[in-house]
Order: C-alpha cells, then sequence, then structure tokens
C-alpha cells in the first residue's frame, strides 16, 4: 500500500479543523453550513481568535514536506492534509459527507463545481468589489464614490445576471424534482447558493427584495436551506458569527434598487 | 455497471472539444495549454467563430437532462459531459493527461487545484479589474481614471503578494525538485501560472520586468514551461490565439512600475 493510501485510510475519523477568521461569517461560512448540515465533527478557529489563521499565513510558514504554504484562510486541516481556497475545500469535503449528488455518478462532482464556482464569482467576490472597487487595502471610506459607481452597476446587471443564471439552472432538467439545483436533491451546491443569498439579503434588502418575484426558484431554495433543522439549529447558535467587517456588509447609501 | 460507469467507459479515447471565443487566448488558454503539452486530440471552436459559444450560453439553452445550463465559457465537451469554469475543467482533465502529480497521490489534485485557484484569483481575475474596476459592461475609457488608481495599487500590492507567494511555494518542501510548483514534476498548476506571468508581461512589461530580481525562481518556471518542445511549439502556431481586447489588455498608461 502506498503513502498516499496509507495516509487516506488514517484520515478515516479524523475530525475536521477549520482555520478562520473570528468576527465574520466569511468564506469559512460556506465550509461551516456543509459541516454543521451534515452533523460532521470539527473544530473552527473563530472561536480562538486570530492566531491560528495568523499562523499559517505567517511569512516563515512554508508549508510542509506534502503541503505547500497558504496564502489566505479558510483553510481546512484533516490529518496530514491541509487544504485552502474555499471552492476545493468543499470539493474535498462533499463526497465525504454525502453533499456531492449519488456516488455512482462519477462526474457529479465537477458539475456542482461548476456551480459552485459561478455562485462564488458573481455572489461572492464581485460582491466584495462593490465596497473595494480600486484597492482592498484602503478602507471603504477612501473609494465611497467609485463605490456607489460600481454598486450601480452590480445591482443593474450583475446581480440579476447571476440570480437569473441559477433560476435558469433550476428550471434546467439536470436540477430534478424539488427545490434543488442539481439531480433532484440537496447537494453543497445549494449551500453555498444559500450563503450567497443570505449575505446579499443583509448587504443590499431592498435590491433582494426587487429580485424576489422574478426569480422565485432562487427564493424557495433559500427558504427550504434555511428550515431544514439543523441548519436551523447551527444558525440560532453561538457557532455562527455575526455580518460584520467582511464580504457582506450592510452600508445604507449602498441599499439602493437602480 | 451503473449509467455513470457506462457513460465513463465511453468517454475513453473521445477527443476533447472546447468551446471558447475566437481573437484573444483568453481563460481557455489555460485549457489549451493542458492539452498541447501532453499531445491530447481536441478541438477548438475559437476557429469556428463565436457562434458556438453564443448557442451554449443563450437564453434558450437550458442543459440537458444530465447537465445544468452554462453561463460563460470556456466549456469542454467530452462525450455526454459539458463542463464550464476554467479550474474545473482543468481539475477533470489534468488526472487524465497526467498532469496532477502521481497516480498514487490522491490528495495531490486538491493541492494543485488550490494553487491554480490561487493564481486565477489574484493574477488573472483581479487583473481583468485593472482595466474593469467599475463596470465589466462599461468600455475602458468610461473608466479610465479608475483604472489607473486600481492599476497603482495592483502594481504596488496585489502583484508582489501574489508572485511573492508563488516564490514562496517554490521555496517549501512540497514542490520538490526543479523548477515546478509541486512534487518535483511539471503539473497543470505549472501551466497555468505560466499563462498568468506570460499575460501579465504582456500587460504590464515595466512593473514584470522590475519583479524579476525578488522573484527569480517564478521567471526561472516560466522559461522552463515556454521552452518545452511542444509548447514552443504551439506558441508559434497559429492555434496560439493573439493577446487583444481581454483579460489581459496592454495599455501604455497602465504600463507603470509604481
Amino acid at each position: 500500500m502506498s503513502a498516499a493510501k496509507r495516509q487516506k485510510t488514517s484520515k478515516d475519523g479524523v475530525p475536521y479543523e477549520l482555520i478562520y477568521w473570528p468576527g465574520i461569517p466569511g468564506r469559512g461560512e460556506h465550509i461551516r453550513l456543509a459541516l454543521e448540515e451534515t452533523g460532521a465533527q470539527y473544530t473552527d478557529t473563530a472561536h480562538q481568535g486570530p492566531d491560528p489563521v495568523l499562523s499559517m499565513i505567517g511569512e516563515s510558514n512554508l508549508g510542509d514536506d506534502v503541503n505547500p504554504p497558504y496564502l489566505a484562510p479558510p483553510m481546512l486541516r484533516h490529518g496530514d492534509l491541509v487544504l485552502s481556497q474555499t471552492p476545493n475545500i468543499l470539493m474535498y469535503l462533499a463526497p465525504r459527507l454525502g453533499l456531492a449528488g449519488p456516488a455512482e455518478d462519477e462526474d457529479a462532482i465537477y458539475r456542482l463545481n461548476a456551480l459552485v464556482l459561478t455562485a462564488l464569482d458573481g455572489l461572492s467576490n464581485e460582491v466584495h468589489d462593490c465596497h473595494h472597487p480600486i484597492a482592498v487595502g484602503l478602507y471603504y471610506e477612501d473609494q465611497k464614490d467609485e463605490s456607489l459607481r460600481r454598486t450601480r452597476d452590480y445591482v443593474a446587471n450583475r446581480l440579476p445576471k447571476f440570480l437569473g443564471y441559477f433560476e435558469k439552472v433550476l428550471k434546467g432538467k439536470a436540477s430534478g424534482e424539488g427545490p434543488w439545483l442539481y439531480g433532484g436533491r440537496l447537494t453543497y451546491a445549494d449551500l453555498v447558493l444559500f450563503h450567497c443569498v443570505d449575505g446579499l439579503k443583509f448587504m443590499f434588502p431592498k435590491a433582494m427584495k426587487a429580485m424576489e418575484k422574478e426569480h422565485k426558484g432562487v427564493f424557495e431554495l433559500y427558504e427550504a436551506v434555511k428550515t431544514r433543522p439543523k441548519i436551523q439549529e447551527y444558525l440560532a447558535s453561538d457557532r455562527r458569527q455575526p455580518y460584520s467587517q467582511g464580504i457582506y456588509r450592510h452600508y445604507d447609501e449602498l441599499d439602493i434598487t437602480e
């Protein structure tokens, strides 16, 4: 048996360790939701302050014999493996948690990953640029005019484009029956879309309200995830971090409908 | 044998079809480089005009029984499977093309995907925002002042951050011997970084020249890929699309060093 196979076997039953900043749901939230929905054993450094993240991404941390160094959280430690990048961590976790569609559908994970990358592109990464269009290293207050200009475009063009895309996915045959994006069952792509919609509702309540009528399927999916027992319990718990100065921020002057 | 397994078997030996816009290397280039380096059989709709892309992303295309609809190219068709999203397509292709590290290292693909997503985030997606910081739907000429401001930040802060990260990856033990990012052998992550550096050298020749001294490993990797026989032959062929109005654009006024 090869070293890699041995390593894989030895990871069965090993709890997951999420390494993420405290104080915001952030990109780590996508990983938490998958772990919470499936009742997986995990720890979360968000409840230990910023030091675990800082030591992982520090200048002197060059990774180890098998793991390259890490640029940014979230990271997931599972046995000897340490992974970064949200969609990558989810792709690793989803089949292990039963969130990647039917086990015999070997290509499902790639179809789900396409949906997840598209949601993160348009409903998460681009959202951050609404309050930081010029430089992530500057304060919002130093780029307020440009933020409003970018947000106007986002709300008028990008938000309907991406929500419209997911509405179309829900209309397509590959989504199957029920409220879900793929194959007629809950997958991690649904959890990702749920959190994007949740963050957008916090950031742009007026624009999101105006989107409901034309995107009924997306909002039904949102409610279907939100009312799942384990998700409901999690959202009410202190394991859930509040929205703050992360990707999804609420500024009254950016809460516009056009 | 399940339907999924049968489908997988029936794809062996089926050529790949890249569906991408004509006239730019674009995001499709990452896929071309993997196919070209390994001498894979493929077709490329870039040589057939925009119609194949337009019919895939058109409003009435809802995908099919197994594939959700598509928002944007590149797409890869392989038998019954149609995939979108660059890093996703690469993750599907790389193990099939022998570009995902040793076959017995089952976690390698996730480590490589993290490197690829990081390269695409910082050295491709953010680069597009240097000439479109306010709205992708507006002309560059309508956001020139903001573009210069964003580019100043990119060249001063983001470019060194991401090139510095890959320099660090090359210094880490997991990169192994030789010029490569992971495991001492060429993988698709090296091809992705190569194209990012190539595009950046076209867009920001002055800033990239200034980066060489502090990022020797990254530029050595670039040269090591560029001089591989199949890559060299490809780059000189008419299968290679020229840089134009894509992600990597050259504007004299944005060719700055600080």
